[in-house]
């Protein structure tokens, strides 16, 4: 399979053979994460953030370093040029005499498929718009297969804010290509943005919920998301749905033995704690394996693996 | 020629013997650009940016990391010790521990000379004040010697905002050295500055314009520059310049074949999208050669190279 | 000594025989300074900068860089995710899949203590709250060594705002391991904290005054510290203070020859800049044995050398 030269733009450019196989390079390259790499050496990245994200813009350059190349970049747009008014044509146009590969973060839909028509070399798409966080999307698809051995056949919840969250989308899309079926559960206010349903009920069974017991204790992977209070207009509301959506040990009694939890993070205080000493824990993982992920990309866009 | 310790504060500082040896080390060091190297490992260069400049520190940082050295620094006058009173001075002999050149970008003129005087690691300019800015006039030169194969009897003609612009100041002073016919081409309110065309004047043609379309036809590099709202008072003044200095495809009917376009950059719209795709566009050309330039100038005033 | 592994929180966490191996090991370890090594190859040092310190975060970048390791980070708490509402405990499980160490600097005392506590690999605090600071306290009795080639039998004065400076009250627990005669110099206002005294005077001699001259012919080695303005509510009060703990050659006649002054800088004007040519100013050695001391930390707790 080819992965030379292409970009990561969304997670729907890919079909589930493609994923297999990018999943199975992170597996391969996981050693290396550990032992360090040279595979990457002489190789440049840009990290080009113009909406902050500290843990994404990390993830990459320690996955770039661990592989023996560098990193460059900037993290606030104010520092940019396009305080100058620049384009953001131009300005990919100059950084991609800078490096061999741009991780691009940008508040607009569509900006890192535009960066990608312009640039000669690959754009990953680090967070674009609502919609689009395809890195995200691989490394829960690889956390969950790492914990379960498979993805085919689980039962797998989402949980909190479907609308906003770009996470959720990229996962729900990468969900449907493999044989699971999916909960979502949210407020009424959240639910899954229309054409996202839409397009995954013609691939898998979707359940619909508002609460969050009665799934519970079928479920296999709980992917919770934190709902942000600037969504409600009415604060009671919001409270309301805070504490409808908190995950303690409590609530665990009820799941299955082996049910693993996962969140994109940060987390507010949608998990409680307590949780985190739990076996279900999985979210600081998740950050680990964001690394193998990454590195996997990195290195078969690249060109060092195939 | 020995360049090992030495500061690269003005073009003034450069004599033409000097200028053309640097230029001929960028040939030279041009495959390395590609290729990778070692030659400054365990070198460091530090990157103090008192004004932000995106484009300027990611190309130092990239040249000294094609060369195999590291780079540290800062992209923001708040966060550095200044904010706590510091003087230029003290920063720089406390920022020479740490590193082995120093790249400075001040808004004051003057500043990269003071730092010089204090510092006993090489200082580079990086654009201080409205003055001086000699690596991109050294990239400039490159730019027009890859393109032209020559500097010497060329006619070059300087667009826009020649009054506040530092990297047509120090392009002006280069080109001086060289025997170019040099078209000052500017609305009247943004003219060259009296001490730099006094200078030139001495020393090479200079033909100073308002208009644009008459001296078209002879032209061989078009250097175009950025004009900046702010600098007007009047907004209708402001619009007739920004119209009357654009270049689109129209203009170019009247162009020798082999005009060559340049540009700073960031543009706003004083070069319109559709003159990227045409031959004469090389205004992205010019930031992969300011990679090479200051790879040169690192591994000339490192001693890495001779 | 066993040090891989181990936290740099608090100067008081050492005993003497601990900081003496420290001390010891950046002696062997400062050649490395000039020529470079690879003895951290593949090591990455994360910095959190939750309060700007450029000249900090610099110095361990560049410590870290020296030993062939690499460094990411941010310098900024707006950029992180913490603006999110993530707390420090989540940071740091996070950011600990990214390094293999973390430098932390935090406006908040005991931030570093619960970073520590969390984290499964070694936190250095590079500052917290008013009271720690303990590399620099470690670097400040590194100077001392290499100056006087001993800490015991001096005469050592502190001078100026020792009630918020964190440096100093660092500093004064260090040197209680030793034996010598500590004195105390500032205005009534910003004595040295209460619980520091305390401390302090059960191991050595110590003598607080508010005038500069009388003590003066005895001292060995002089730390001088910034007075910040925003401490006095009076001006008038803060003029007054600030003229009287002032160092300008005229003051340095009345001192040992050998007499060594110090200070953790940035300086405003309390020690005048005549001072800097003679041979008692020694604060930009400082910087310099700052990047040693680190280095030696790093190469210790990351288990490079023992």
């Amino acid at each position: 399979m080819k992965f030379k030269g292409r970009d990561i733009i969304s997670i729907k450019d890919f079909n589930r053979k493609e994923i297999d196989y990018i999943l199975k390079t992170a597996e391969t390259i996981e050693p290396l994460a550990k032992s360090g790499s040279d595979m990457l050496h002489g190789k440049m990245l840009a990290t080009l953030f113009f909406e902050p994200s500290t843990r994404t813009r990390l993830s990459f350059e320690a996955a770039m370093h661990k592989l023996g190349g560098s990193a460059i970049g900037f993290a606030k747009p104010e520092i940019a040029s396009v305080k100058k008014g620049e384009n953001l044509a131009d300005t990919i146009r100059v950084v991609e005499n800078y490096a061999d590969v741009i991780a691009l973060r940008h508040p607009l839909e569509g900006a890192a498929r535009l960066a990608a028509e312009f640039a000669q070399i690959p754009i990953i798409n680090a967070g674009s718009g609502a919609e689009e966080h395809p890195t995200q999307a691989l490394l829960d698809l690889y956390t969950i297969l790492k914990e379960k051995n498979q993805i085919d056949r689980l039962n797998i919840a989402l949980i909190g804010d479907l609308r906003y969250g770009r996470t959720v989308h990229s996962l729900a899309y990468a969900l449907s290509l493999y044989d699971v079926k999916l909960h979502l559960i949210s407020p009424e206010l959240l639910r899954m943005r229309r054409e996202v349903l839409d397009a995954i009920k013609k691939k898998i069974e979707v359940a619909e919920r508002t609460g969050m017991e009665e799934a519970l204790p079928e479920i296999d992977v709980l992917y919770m998301t934190r709902i942000q209070k600037e969504r409600f207009a009415d604060m009671a509301e919001y409270a309301k749905v805070k504490s409808a959506y908190k995950i303690d040990c409590d609530v665990l009694e009820n799941v299955k033995k082996d049910m693993v939890i996962m969140h994109p993070l940060p987390r507010i205080d949608e998990i409680a704690d307590e949780v985190d000493a739990t076996p279900h824990a999985r979210y600081f993982q998740q950050v680990w394996n964001g690394i193998i992920v990454r590195m996997a990309l990195l290195a078969l866009i690249l060109g060092a693996t195939e």
